[in-house]
């Protein structure tokens, strides 16, 4: 397995200070969550904890209980804002894995019935579409 | 989505209360991890809670520090077990979701480059290659 290290100009390093928009949903002293901007569903959005790490194998074990707290907080947001069937939580460790950006993030992807997801990381949303669906969530984050 | 609540009756909490046999790789007081006997590939591992939830996002959120420091524990273990290019982690919710066991549970899927990972919960591995398999994990977690 390749293990490259921390690179932080990686995107989601950019994201969390600020150098690249995002449509955030939620933050607090450890983490960041923001839509995916090549959703898999609709809703679909990554929780990123601000302490860097290239993945979860790297990761100080620190790091989980505020990182899946946060997951939980917004998976049952996002559940509620598009009343999903089903919420898949998933994160990519290495290339080969699937994993596209090298600061540990976790995949919070709402599931419909009847609707198979996209491919991961394949087709552009457009600005207003994630911008709309950020919204809501943080309208059932406020609200819960 | 269905909530319907936690059975104390589902294949996990048994195999937790060692009313059903599996291939144990790690316990703590927190969590048991075991082979999984569907394996989307080798080294398929879940990594479950003793404390009783549904799923993430019914679980208590103190649940979560310790759950995924075992499921990195695990994790390592077996990409050094097996040689892995890359981990998958994958946690599902309700069965829109895939979810097949309504106890919390995450699942470790080693993948190896250029072998596409099989269907969830389709296909029962021998029991003789997953005592193999939980062997060659326990053997890297006590080398750890």
């Amino acid at each position: 397995m390749s293990s490259a290290g921390y690179d932080p100009n990686n995107i989601f390093a950019k994201i969390l200070r600020g150098e690249i928009p995002s449509h955030r949903v939620y933050e607090d002293d450890a983490v960041v969550a923001f839509m995916d901007v090549m959703p898999q569903s609709t809703g679909h959005t990554l929780v990123v904890p601000k302490t860097p790490s290239r993945n979860l194998l790297d990761a100080e074990p620190e790091t989980f209980g505020r990182l899946f707290a946060a997951v939980q907080k917004v998976a049952r947001a996002a559940q509620q804002a598009f009343d999903a069937d089903g919420i898949v939580i998933s994160q990519f460790n290495e290339a080969p894995a699937g994993q596209t950006v090298f600061h540990l993030h976790v995949h919070i992807v709402p599931r419909f019935e009847g609707v198979a997801p996209k491919g991961h990381a394949a087709v552009m949303e457009k600005p207003e579409v994630l911008a709309a669906n950020a919204e809501k969530i943080r309208a059932a984050l406020a609200g819960a």
